[in-house]
């Protein structure tokens, strides 16, 4: 079976991050980044992105020492995306110290042509103006995802409800699906959030898990919506850096769906666990150190754990 | 088999309730009341509580038209205890508005002969006083399981570590567990918590679950410690009243393992669906009502949509 690439457009940025567990300065880091590395152990990834003359060879090298096609990376003068953050006591939150966006200040995303027959569409949380580019540009991929956060809620909901529009799947948390939906309980919010366009949402709870919710329009041919289906996420004692942990989650959830001949409710059910599996790799180390640095072997490992950790008769 | 009869002590006391959905007052209500019922769908309840002379043949017959003995309940002289308490737009936590404690404020609890030969144990929220000296006359008991709360953590520390050492099951929410513990991250605090005593614990997290947390002193003769196990909480549109969820949750929870021959992992992990279960129907109606009007068939079913929401291959 040909595995199906996905075409994720998203920030490839450093990171300068402290945490209680300590400091690292200008670390790759970015949406796209997490997202691809996370979901390459389960299929061919394709990067559109903008980077400075700071990204070389070493940054490079973390891509395509895996899967990740990055002919879609542009090089641009001057400095890479860089975002200063901290947590600190519970890493419930990340406080922004520093923004410069840099060459991604200008950004016009352009796919390259061997791009072209990509068949699904990760738009990571970036611009929704952005997103809706990329998604203009490839008007015949299979099945078209997504992310968001606060700020493009808040301030650009014109702009994110064009986008909204495209989604197959939203995957979003708590917090940004109370805000995009006005309502407090998580039901209520799903079939808001769902009628302004995503055919599935998935709303992520952090430590918590996730839970999946589902329209007629998930499955169209299925005949029936499938109720709310929720993952587990491991129990973690020691939380390093949670920054990736939301775009690590979907890729590995992307990454799943796309390896498989079909979205099923199966498959979308088993796609979360695996969205959680890479999320809890993800927050082990700094940066993406732990995800360069796993094994299909030890995430088919930790896939069991998951199992074990929810299932009755695991 | 027979099945194995739990004693719970707690309070047995009308509430007067505001909710988003409405208003009641003065109905039947305590932690004792939600505990005994939701237990009594798996196994036989005896309670040890006190109320006035404001309970009558009505309240008597909620618990005697299930298997539910009150032998044990004192009827004294004055009213019983009566809470009001409010809700406001998340519900997720309860405005105390006024609490009389009534004849609860001298009672001294005393276990009838005929309770002597109860295997299992369950020390509702109240003052650990009261626990400790139930606990003191039932010392030949098989299990003991207890709740308590803020106000106990908070200012009676002392008598509660004297609890905290019987117990063999405690069940508390994330709140608690951070509480007690002194720590944020829910596996170093169970690992704190259970250092107190509790050789296993339950940690809460309302409309996402439970987890699980074990010690080598859970199952001794396993030469094992399970690893963590999480239940997920049914995704509810509507909550009506949120009062004795978690007391429902423990009654459903050590209801369905006193009415298993033994104890094992596997025993309570499908007891945690079944708290699950139970505190998904009380939050469904005012009080006690729901509980009164549900059947093992009901159940049953609801226990299928637990599995249905959360097993990959259910």
């Amino acid at each position: 079976m040909r595995h199906m690439s996905i075409l994720v457009v998203g920030s490839v940025a450093f990171d300068t991050l402290t945490t209680p567990t300590g400091h690292r300065d200008k670390v790759l880091g970015g949406a796209a980044t997490h997202f691809a590395l996370a979901a390459s152990f389960f299929t061919p990834v394709r990067v559109v992105g903008v980077v400075g003359k700071d990204f070389g060879p070493r940054q490079q090298s973390v891509f395509t020492s895996k899967d990740i096609d990055i002919a879609g990376i542009e090089h641009a003068d001057g400095l890479s995306f860089h975002w200063t953050g901290s947590y600190e006591g519970t890493m419930a939150e990340a406080k922004t110290l520093g923004t410069d966006l840099n060459v991604f200040g200008t950004f016009a995303p352009k796919i390259p042509a061997s791009y072209s027959d990509s068949d699904y569409l990760f738009l990571a949380n970036i611009d929704p103006v952005l997103q809706l580019q990329v998604r203009q540009q490839m008007p015949n991929v299979k099945l078209v995802a997504g992310d968001t956060m606060n700020y493009w809620i808040n301030d650009h909901r014109g702009n994110l409800d064009k986008v909204l529009a495209e989604l197959d799947i939203l995957i979003i948390n708590d917090t940004e699906a109370r805000l995009l939906s006005g309502e407090h309980n998580l039901v209520a919010a799903s079939k808001k959030v769902m009628a302004l366009g995503p055919k599935s949402l998935v709303i992520k709870h952090g430590e918590y898990g996730a839970t999946a919710f589902f329209s007629a329009a998930s499955f169209p041919d299925l005949g029936e919506v499938p109720k709310p289906f929720r993952a587990p996420a491991l129990p973690i004692e020691q939380v390093v850096d949670p920054t990736g942990a939301g775009d690590s989650f979907a890729g590995g959830f992307y990454g799943y769906i796309a390896s498989q001949s079909a979205l099923t409710p199966a498959v979308f059910k088993t796609a979360l666990f695996y969205g959680g599996v890479m999320g809890s790799f993800a927050v082990e180390q700094f940066g993406t150190e732990r995800l360069q640095h796993t094994s299909r072997t030890e995430i088919n490992e930790r896939f069991q754990s998951f199992r074990e950790l929810s299932h009755l008769d695991a």
